[in-house]
């Protein structure tokens, strides 16, 4: 299976300025955020002459809004989502979605405990740390979840956790978390299940399960610009009844069915969460994105990725002090790989990476605060003690998206290969 | 002073389905979400290429970053904020700008008491109804701020009040209540105060007033969707040794210093209200978009605004059985007019308006529930029962943008004449 996907990115080649004169840019960065898709700004195009409010009584609106409201199904088919039982709450990103779940579940009982682990990033820990006892699972020395640990967190505050969170992918290593077996446990315990999505389901298929299969996942996220649309407009998608029975946390206009100044009704899930002005551009975006990566197939997405990673790891491991974090050969996962230099600070390595090769990564802790803490070693103390000197602490990472070439990889590797040679 | 501006915008004359056949559209619903301008579209079209995270050590990532906190001074300069003790935040929307700001009060003191006025839209008044104590004041009869009774307000709970949040223009009558004179009096008891300007900013030119001036604003917020970006982001700008101090109301990633398992350190204002993805390409249409506006010159575009208004009125007032809702003839105001035929529900005639003529128009509540209902004349009882019937209430509201031009005007009046020789 291969792919030649560069032209229908904007900016897989775009000319960067180098220590060493012009170069294309090499875009390694799909964790943070990936390249925009050409057919969502396309579709963009095509909307925009019938742009409106989207809710009013003609012809053009209806033909919006109907766009808009379809995403939901495209949302409930790609994950498979069931729609009776399912709601699908449009959110301005990730962060807002586990923002949103943590007030509902805070509402239902603040003093619940929510059992999350060491390897999120922070938006689906502090969410739920900021307003309730939250519990955090061990890693096992690979950087996955501890499943004794695990098991026994679950065990000795049975009955008290009504939440599990866990991320669908890790943002730094790419291990996903057996988050199907944890969902079983979880349910056996009486607690629902949150699974981060975020940077799962642009790389890998999934599926939330029936409702009636043990390992069902109660509650999924996923964003857009984490989907190549570039653009606000995410998704948190799960158990209707659940949601229906809480208060917001973001109250505005369009969430009510009535209001006086003596008298609220909120109106139900999705309604009640969706305060304001309506993405119509960013939830549309999302929706074209979602079928144009069902047409090529996310399958085929997988193997390509799957291939581009492996020979990544496989150069990335011949380079002499290149130390790599987590079991790289770890699966199922997703095309993300974060390693360091010896001998040289990560912040110099990216710049060295950025400036002199033109090569797009990230470095630092990439919003996974404790799990990249935990992978370099550290304690809190010691990692406390690093930010107040300023020297900090932080891995580089690379991440693959679907138009990466076997050229970026190489640009990658002999670059590192030259910056670990001018070292010794 | 004439414009000829509909070529700038996407959407300005879209072929429409009526009863009647194909025709123009009319886009009269800019209160709602006006159409996209051109201008910024094309620069999204510069920006993708170069498109990334933007935090990333190399040549593309800071120059997207750059162009991103531009739009902070843009913003600041467009408004007259001082830089040196304002902060601007970015946010998805007013909404949750709002939001935001009533979580920073009510981590002040969960005991205080808002001040709001009847008019709001609801994103002024339920974020923080549903925190703290909030107290309305009421309207005179031609549907502004009772100054006699904000007055009497104040007093009676001097010192209790810690913030006044009132609208820069209302998104019903287009009424601008006068707020400078509501900050002077809300500082003299020891308050600060909102100015919700999302229906205003773009219509007439406007200042936060100097940090000394007694009349100073102390926070605004406006959005893009609402200033011809048709996307996502806004902002929150205001008082920064305020917005330092307490906690977000939204928690993710890049709003720490510093986290581990044990402690949290918050970054300053902006940064803790700030979490997850920046919006860069919302954000930057937004810098782009006031700068198209800036060129155009607000007070030409007041100019042109203003005639089509007085040339709207002065039709409407000869359709027989037409009513006009609040001072129609109240200066500082916005180009909005909500009216109704004796006779006809809002929905009905909004119906009639949009498959019959293909006039996008709004109706209903608007998001104005109270404002509406007292404009109507009706109690919270008779408002609530109306709702139960499931006839509800509301208006009919056209809104004006810089693009209109009079043959749209027409073509409402000239619907709005015929609609109601209809009913006699």
């Amino acid at each position: 299976m291969l792919f030649n996907l560069r032209d229908y990115f904007f900016g897989t080649d775009t000319l960067i300025n180098t220590h060493y004169g012009l170069t294309n840019r090499v875009y390694l960065n799909n964790a943070a955020t990936p390249l925009v898709s050409k057919p969502v700004i396309q579709e963009l195009y095509k909307i925009l002459p019938i742009y409106s409010y989207g809710i009013e009584s003609n012809a053009l609106s209806e033909e919006l809004a109907l766009k808009y409201n379809q995403v939901r199904d495209i949302v409930m088919n790609f994950i498979g989502a069931d729609s009776s039982l399912d709601t699908v709450i449009y959110t301005s990103n990730t962060t807002t979605a586990i923002n949103l779940l943590s007030q509902a579940y805070y509402e239902s009982d603040p003093n619940q405990i929510i059992l999350t682990t060491k390897m999120e990033h922070m938006a689906n820990y502090l969410p739920f740390r900021e307003k309730m006892k939250t519990v955090l699972v061990n890693l096992t020395s690979e950087g996955n979840v501890d499943m004794n640990d695990y098991t026994a967190k679950l065990e000795e505050y049975s009955g008290k956790i009504k939440l599990v969170a866990v991320t669908g992918a890790s943002n730094i290593t790419g291990i996903i978390p057996p988050f199907y077996d944890m969902a079983k446990m979880a349910h056996n315990h009486g607690a629902k299940i949150l699974v981060d999505a975020v940077q799962l389901v642009q790389h890998k298929a999934f599926s939330m399960k029936p409702h009636d299969d043990a390992s069902h996942i109660d509650f999924v996220t996923f964003d857009g610009h984490k989907f190549y649309t570039g653009q606000s407009g995410g998704v948190l998608v799960g158990d209707k009844a659940f949601l229906n029975q809480y208060k917001p946390l973001l109250y505005g206009g369009s969430i009510t069915e009535f209001v006086s100044s003596s008298q609220i009704i909120y109106k139900p899930s999705p309604g009640r969460y969706e305060p304001g002005y309506p993405d119509f551009l960013g939830i549309i975006s999302l929706g074209t994105s979602i079928r144009f990566i069902q047409e090529l197939g996310i399958k085929n997405i997988e193997e390509w990725e799957q291939g581009l990673y492996l020979y990544l790891i496989r150069r990335l491991s011949q380079i002499p002090n290149l130390i790599l974090y987590g079991d790289v050969y770890s699966n199922p996962r997703t095309p993300f790989v974060s390693f360091n230099l010896r001998g040289l600070s990560y912040r110099t390595l990216a710049q060295w990476l950025g400036y002199s090769y033109g090569i797009d990564i990230a470095s630092g802790l990439n919003g996974a605060n404790i799990y990249v803490q935990d992978l370099l070693g550290l304690t809190d103390e010691q990692a406390f003690s690093l930010y107040k000197s300023g020297e900090g602490c932080g891995i580089t990472r690379a991440s693959i998206g679907l138009f990466n070439s076997y050229t970026d990889i190489d640009r990658l590797v002999d670059a590192l290969f030259s910056i670990s040679s001018q070292l010794r």
